[in-house]
């Protein structure tokens, strides 16, 4: 029996032990003004900041933000060398990279990756209902890229971060609930 | 006392209630060829596919691939649908793009999100041991942007996937072992 859910080229079916123990800890984006994405990212979509870090010498600053239950976030360290080690053990974490100055340069902005040239899409989160959340997402003036009815793609919402960055809104049973 | 864990402007101590059901679910990127993707994502990083989804009017598919524990694959439902919905219901799942035909260009590559126009700059893995991790990338031939003792950052490596796009190789301990 494949290790695998699908079939595919490529597909490799007996990867070395240790590659076991990794994680998909991190997405990193560059963003030009923390104020207003931990703004986004804390009140509209309801992340924590786990860890910033500064560095002045090279003048940049990293913010790790991500969902943490009620739960982990009693056993955040305080100690700042172990709550990085507490950031990096996790998985889905996002980090904001935040070059300073790039906030006072009216014409400076960051590439979406969806304009041309293209790479990088977007983030996904995943919400219990996409109608009610797109909604919430309206009241609080979100930027829409796709609304949940918009397109031949029912049932899934897209929006832009501060920076123009896409975010994928979608419920995870959206195909089931399709079907039935 | 706060919801966060540093101080910075921006931040919002009281999100809505729902926001505390989201959870930060993908990454996309979109690669050019799924084959030489898979073989990497599975067998350098060792992830596994957990669904793909093609959309042949629109001619593109889209590959879910994420960690997932013996017990949680023990757990994965056979049924597509519902397999989707395992795949939306999770943390930390990598989805890969591929638009049809772009393997067939020679010329045709994606925008890593580094050079410039930035924007998009990485993923992470965490991995249990960052120099072991990097001596196995090197004797697999994996391209390097930064060995674990290139630079002023010791202990932190950047490698690049088929389409050159940058993931960072992370030890969870790797400041507290630095100070130890």
């Amino acid at each position: 029996m494949s290790r695998h859910f699908e079939k595919a080229e490529g597909l490799h079916e007996h990867p070395d032990e240790v590659t076991q123990e990794y994680l998909f800890n991190q997405t990193m984006l560059r963003i030009k003004e923390p104020k207003r994405s931990l703004d986004f990212y804390t009140r509209v979509l309801g992340m924590r900041l786990v860890r910033k870090i500064d560095f002045p010498e090279m003048q940049f600053s990293l913010y790790f933000l991500g969902y943490l239950s009620e739960e982990d976030a009693g056993e955040v360290p305080a100690d700042d060398a172990k709550r990085l080690t507490f950031t990096f053990a996790r998985e889905a974490m996002l980090e904001l990279t935040h070059n300073w100055g790039t906030e006072d340069d009216e014409a400076f902005s960051y590439h979406d990756g969806n304009a041309q040239p293209q790479g990088f899409g977007h983030i996904g989160i995943t919400v219990p209902d996409v109608y009610a959340a797109a909604e919430r997402f309206e009241k609080m003036n979100v930027e829409f890229v796709k609304r949940p009815d918009d397109g031949k793609m029912k049932g899934l919402a897209f929006i832009k971060d501060p920076d123009g960055y896409w975010i994928e809104i979608l419920q995870a049973d959206m195909l089931e609930s399709q079907q039935s």
